[in-house]
């Protein structure tokens, strides 16, 4: 990627770093994540690195990992959310002032980059396009595919409280109270049926 | 933490590197990473090491994260699902034939461990419990204060697919075409309101 040396970091990282670290979390350099780190670096950048942000994501594709990987933002921190709305969008915002950007993938301007346009919309099989030469145009890409506004939140920026727990008549096992008399998968939601035969010692 | 040298990896890594990959992703050693960690250790072990699992966890808590640092599975790549449950188990399975082992914190083993119960069981208050007391306690107790089953999945195993996308006519964004003739946040159910006063050129 010899090309590609305009781009001198992406969140803080040389290029080769970034790819080998979103390699090494989530198995392979997806493009999804390598677009995505590019959205973090714009959105961190706009808000500001000395400011401590919270972190929506609007998919639950690639984008958590990019900003799991590349922000002190997690799912198991709760300072990250998932939104299921299948839209490639992001906000960082100040957890405090709840303001922030939000940034997005322009269709318009990203019709400048055939591949990238063609892989986002889903119009080409995967074995059309090689993941390098995709890589690449992501990379080349860059920001110039990307839109961003100042936004102030209205919703979904409470850190999620922990619940009250009370342990579970039927498997001895603590749940939210909140629940019921027993936890979901008691009350016949699981998602298991247990299978001693394959019980070891 | 010198006297817990009997445990000599965690997840394939020595105690002090298990606790630093903690620390560098979630921000903090949080008790409930150390000890998801070890019940994915066990769960890993349980399935074998060279089966592909797919992953629940039964908590957005921490968990979630234990189980991307240590296996394969991430929320971004879709290897992993969270259930809202607050209940302290996970599972792995092999994604191809469907069956797996639950591991769960075993409240009855775990009031051996006073420390571990009363931080479990939120009967403590955090600054009663200094997080290195709680930590060696953790590691000290270990899987003795878990439990685990053989288990066949009976739902929620299918890898969630990519919807057909359109372009939203209201934000000119991609969206499931699924979700009606505008995206959720043209639909009024954004979580966000624009504030033009602080764009920057």
């Amino acid at each position: 990627m010899n090309d590609l040396t305009h781009h001198t970091s992406i969140c803080g990282k040389k290029i080769p770093d970034f790819l080998d670290t979103i390699q090494a979390f989530h198995g392979w350099k997806a493009p999804g994540i390598v677009f995505g780190g590019i959205m973090v670096d714009l959105a961190r950048e706009l808000t500001g690195l000395e400011i401590e942000t919270d972190a929506i994501v609007e998919t639950r594709h690639c984008l958590p990992d990019a900003v799991q990987l590349f922000t002190p933002c997690t799912i198991g921190n709760g300072w990250l959310k998932i939104l299921d709305w299948d839209k490639f969008a992001l906000t960082l915002y100040d957890r405090k002032a709840l303001c922030g950007y939000r940034v997005w993938i322009d269709l318009e301007k990203s019709r400048r980059f055939p591949d990238l346009y063609n892989w986002y919309m889903r119009l080409v099989d995967k074995k059309d396009l090689p993941l390098d030469s995709l890589l690449n145009t992501i990379l080349l890409a860059g920001r110039s595919s990307l839109s961003w506004r100042p936004v102030r939140m209205t919703r979904l920026y409470e850190r999620i409280k922990k619940n009250t727990i009370e342990i579970c008549p039927g498997c001895n096992e603590a749940y939210p109270a909140a629940q019921g008399r027993q936890c979901l998968a008691c009350q016949g939601r699981g998602y298991y049926e247990t299978d001693d035969s394959r019980a070891k010692t």
